[in-house]
């Protein structure tokens, strides 16, 4: 049918359909029946624009519920929790009658310092992968399309519309590209949205090797693709490439390209035909949905966004001050209080319906709050008598919780930070807060790690992120125990910016980026080069305790195309109900070089009351083992052993367990003269042949060495064939009959 | 005169000039009296191998003068030394009929743990550069040629011979080639020696650009270059990309291949001749000098070798306990005392005539001191009763001196140290050692950085490195102040081995290297990254004070094709004679991007009674701020400010000043439809249109943005002028006005 429609579609229809109509809107073909449908900023709350609408700016939007954005939902490990978060995105859509929202964004956080890290899940792409999969379906239940974006390696605001990303293939794939590619395998995204930056030269927008080769042949994409706003280079490379829609409009510029382009026969109408149907599948998937028309509840959407708040908050320290008694004298301090930070800035920022501060919802129950401002929430500025004032109030009461976090301006779309610190002003108040209350609790508002140089000195640190609109409450509840941490940190936190993985190449001079750490990323890297941290990756701690026994694997050994389960037994050891977030890591234990000491390949997270007893299981197959190996162009492991072990956090490994893995898939092993005499040594099947002529041919190499037999052997090992033409007396005959023997033995 | 011999020589006779006779020699053409001449290893003294030869083993050689190896010599940052150790190794070379002495050796050490490092000189390409020139023209002022090797990028021993070093132009250059740029231009070898490795995915042996298009055309090489034993892959291609001397022999083989590639018209037979001139240059420069026969005096060298050891030893701690007096009751422990490691394993091993120990040389003069063996000086085992006598023997003495020092096996040819550990019984001696003796010292011999857990719990520590067949009367002068240590650190000591730069890769996976930390080795990353380390770049101690005054710029901004001197005055402050070595660090501060806080660019070795004052003056110029600028292809230095500092060591800065420089080179300003609005309004010649079109063109991007000013510029100045075609109502036909228009602003 769609095919019969595009056939009676004038020229200048079709190439129409590749464009927006606004900066919002797809345009219609109203005498065949075709609607414009809506988009809408995404991710996590709708940014509906109606009158002149603009794309990065707050011309002001529809109001709506802002749920957590990714840098706090994913702090849950939950992935019912972001289904949830998903349904209700769903129904707002659909209740606001947007046809796709402009989510979600599954970028790596590379460095702490991307302005945009806090619409970004984590620094591990299966934690990414994981989570967005769950919100894509939630959202898509309702039949409302989804945008996953920025694809792909935007992992930085400067120079995003012009810089190029500069990744080796191994790390593209098992870094940049594995979320991705998990959100679209499992949770088939409507659409993807290419970015604004150039991947190894070549803008993401017309980059057939992405958009193409990866996404639709490898991955099995079935949507389409659409540009980020403005992102398009060259219309027509990037119609070729595999992008269907440019977005905003161009005002009919590219339209008429595309129609000329056609008529010259530089680009073939079937490969229009093409997008115009992949676009059409989408519009009418949407429009022609059996969704009947309804209206969200707001009320009840903002307690979803506050509970959301409470699951991923991240109790990062606590030396027991909190929880909070609602009886307890406590001094409020600092602005965030009272105006927290909820959101970033950007394409992103909601016109929130209802934001809730912890000031005033902590007032309602506890009459003993003393409130002082101390610092402005929106810059960096001491004022010595709001100083003395809050100071005073610490030492007064019987608890001092300081509300910092970064202003708006640090987390924000289109500028990278300069530095990894909260304002000065923050930290010195925190200090001297701590200096006069040792029950100094630190409430924290940002999007992405921030130094603490006084985290030795503070009770307890309590990382909300940017919790949505519900912060208030959550925060609240969390403080006074009537909800129980359970987030976990999806990024570490260092000690310093110079300690990140990326700090001498970030964000790169302009016009690239080189990603020369590679896959050491996050934990990767922190790990592999033992560097201390903050705090780690998958930390976070709750008001009770858990403890974890019985791990169980179903085999000791498998190979590819099969799986095993890990299961073991966690309990609630402590007098609170609580949840666990259960982490599976893999550890290669092969010798293979270059591999990370661990990988984070399942998490579950399990709700406890005290002294009962739940099980986690995992699946783990060779995937969970793999790396990503150029020279054969696949995902592979090595035969041998690798560590299972299941872990409160990246950094507290609770149980071990080790398996043996057989491959299926080899790896390519070539004879010429360059192959070394060690290698044909080491290859069973090669080995009798070269022991034989080596022990003829290698005398002129070994006479008189005086080495030890360590260094002789690595020396000799690594001789190519051809280094026997000067070291020994063989002829080229002789060469080539022994290369010719070692072939026939690989057959 | 050589054209003419040229004319009358054979095809297959020029064919078989281009690869050796046999292991050590060229082949002769009797009939026109072109003679064989002799190469031999070097670097640091002369392994002639008579009879049956061979490449990397050790049948006994002629005896000769083992000098300091390059870890050692290097460290005396002093180029009057190298000068005089390459003047007798010239004479040695003149006395046993060598025409060209293998060396020296100039890779970088890009990791403590390649196993050859102990021949290499720095960390930094502008100290190897230096040092190394001033070998080469000591050598050959006896009209001895030198072997400028590894060319290039060898910086490893694991899979050397297959191996890709894969590194970016700009590292190549600025850290990999610097170094054989300085010799090759200052210097002036008569020979290079092409490398095992490949380079980017190219045999150094067959890499046009290495040897032909850098090394002749770019530096101005006037030799001919030879393979490394056994480098040569394909003999056409290596000859065709510049490399003259294939050694050793290949018993005929290649020589065919050549023949028949000139007869198959394959290979130009000018470009064989031209092959043949070159080396006929080099062979009759030798075998015409008009120097007479003569035999070199053995014992006299001797003492230069010790000279060269005493200043080349670096006192890394002292708190007190050196020097010794000749009356103080001494241990010495361990077995390196008697058997002292003094040169590496491989092609460089030499037949020392006479090696010194520490022990008989103190014992000569100092009847109050004890031996205990403790541990044995080639391998990792611990005697219970061997550690019981020693320390005993330490706590009944006034000091304690343990030799400690890595076995011949960790510091070799052919294969890489696994880890930056000493033996594991060597560092529990030191510690039981250091328990009961305060006055605990520890004297090293080793030949690259070594972990020293132990540090904070000596007196002290006195790092010979591999110091030469002197080392024990080195040893013993510099313990007993007969000499006051003056060497200082060539390459930084960090603390443990996942400090250092290239640890995540290296020695990769066997096929590649990946150098991905890029220009940022040794003291470059420490310092950019702002980690701790052992002992610092630069780093030494004396017996005696210095201090620093008085620095003077002959002016205070310079530019392309000028100079400026630097002046100070160094004032000897303490009781005894000794040499101070100035270093002096440029530090850009001009805001470019990807530059290392500071660099070594100039150095100076004075020598200073007590109480006395000298000057010390360097040149800098232009290419002392520079870097390699991969879009112009150029070294370039930015416009602005430039802090030049003089120190003690790289983490010891007496005096700093700093100077401006102009540019004359230009950085290609380009205007296209990717150029992005921000560059427009900061280049001054395009800002005034940009500022008025922008006015005109840019409201559809502004229109309430809602985001602080900060975050607007941020985010505008990044758009590129295509995206006026989405955000602003900008024609086509207006958009190549506008480029047209600013493209006429720059010309």
């Amino acid at each position: 049918m769609i095919k019969d429609l595009i056939k009676q579609m004038t020229l200048e229809e079709k190439a129409g359909l590749c464009s927006g109509a606004d900066y919002w809107h797809t345009k219609a073909v109203e005498r065949l029946g075709i609607p414009a449908v809506m988009v809408t900023d995404g991710p996590h709350g709708l940014r509906k624009q109606e009158g002149e609408a603009d794309h990065l700016g707050l011309n002001q939007s529809v109001a709506a519920v802002c749920f957590s954005p990714a840098c706090a939902s994913a702090s849950s490990f939950d992935e019912n929790l972001l289904h949830l978060m998903g349904r209700a995105l769903g129904e707002e859509c659909r209740s606001e009658n947007i046809a796709i929202l402009l989510g979600p964004a599954v970028n790596i956080k590379r460095s702490p310092l991307c302005g945009r890290n806090f619409e970004y899940f984590s620094e591990d792409p299966y934690l990414t992968g994981k989570l967005s999969s769950a919100q894509i379906k939630g959202i898509q239940e309702w039949e409302v399309g989804t945008s996953l974006k920025h694809y792909a390696v935007n992992n930085q605001e400067t120079c995003r519309m012009t810089c190029s990303s500069e990744v080796d293939e191994r790390t593209l794939r098992e870094i940049y590209l594995a979320g991705f590619e998990m959100a679209v395998k499992e949770a088939r995204p409507w659409t993807v949205m290419s970015s604004y930056n150039k991947l190894n030269g070549e803008y993401a927008s017309e980059n057939k090797k992405l958009l193409t080769d990866i996404l639709r042949e490898d991955w099995g994409f079935q949507g389409f693709v659409m540009s980020d706003w403005g992102a398009v280079n060259d219309r027509i490379k990037s119609l070729e490439a595999g992008l269907e829609l440019e977005m905003p409009s161009s005002s009919g510029i590219r339209d008429e390209q595309i129609v000329k382009a056609v008529r010259e026969g530089l680009l073939p109408e079937e490969l229009l035909d093409l997008a115009v149907e992949r676009l059409l599948k989408v519009i009418f998937k949407y429009s022609q949905a059996d969704v009947t028309d309804m209206q969200y509840d707001r009320e009840k959407h903002h307690k979803i966004a506050t509970d959301i708040a409470k699951e991923s908050a991240v109790l990062l320290k606590n030396e027991g001050a909190l929880p909070l008694s609602r009886q307890t004298k406590v001094a409020y301090i600092g602005a965030f209080a009272r105006i927290p930070r909820y959101q970033g800035g950007g394409s992103s920022h909601i016109h929130a319906s209802r934001v809730t501060n912890a000031l005033d919802t902590g007032r309602n129950k506890n009459p003993n709050i003393i409130y002082a401002e101390g610092f402005p929430h929106d810059k960096d500025q001491e004022d010595q008598s709001l100083f003395e004032e809050a100071v005073k109030a610490a030492s007064e009461a019987d608890a001092a919780i300081i509300f910092a976090g970064l202003p708006e301006s640090f987390d924000s779309e289109g500028i990278d930070r300069r530095h990894m610190r909260l304002p000065e002003c923050q930290n010195r108040m925190i200090e001297l807060i701590a200096g006069v209350q040792k029950n100094a609790i630190v409430v924290l508002h940002n999007g992405s790690a921030v130094e603490m140089p006084w985290a030795d000195k503070v009770n307890a640190i309590l990382e909300m992120f940017l919790a949505g609109e519900g912060v208030g409450e959550a925060t609240d509840a969390l403080l006074y125990a009537d909800a129980n941490p359970c987030g976990r940190l999806a990024e570490t936190f260092p000690i310093r910016l110079e300690d990140t993985p990326s700090y001498l190449n970030f964000p790169g001079d302009g016009k690239k980026a080189v990603y020369s750490e590679g896959i050491y990323i996050g934990y990767r890297y922190y790990e592999a080069k033992k560097i201390p941290v903050l705090f780690p990756f998958g930390h976070g701690l709750s008001y009770t305790e858990f403890s974890y026994k019985d791990i169980q694997l179903t085999r000791g050994n498998f190979t590819e195309g099969e799986s095993i389960s890990v299961t073991a037994q966690i309990t609630n050891s402590g007098k609170m109900a609580g949840k666990e977030v259960v982490q599976l890591y893999v550890g290669d234990r092969t010798g293979t070089p270059g591999r990370p000491v661990k990988e984070l390949k399942g998490f579950a997270k399990i709700e406890l009351k005290p002294g009962e007893t739940k099980p986690v299981s995992f699946e783990i197959d060779a995937r969970s083992l793999s790396w990503y190996n150029e020279e054969i162009g696949d995902w592979y492991a090595a035969g041998g052993t690798y560590d299972i072990l299941l872990a409160h956090s990246s950094a507290d490994i609770r149980l071990w367990e080790k398996v043996e893995f057989t491959p299926v898939k080899k790896i390519p092993f070539r004879v010429d003269e360059n192959t070394t005499i060690g290698s044909l040594l080491k290859n069973p099947k090669t080995s009798p042949i070269m022991s034989m002529m080596f022990s003829k041919f290698s005398g002129g190499i070994t006479s008189g060495f005086g080495s030890s037999d360590e260094v002789l052997n690595e020396m000799t090992g690594g001789l190519p064939l051809r280094a026997l033409f000067g070291f020994s007396k063989i002829t080229e005959d002789q060469m080539k009959e022994l290369i010719y023997v070692l072939k026939k033995q690989l057959e």
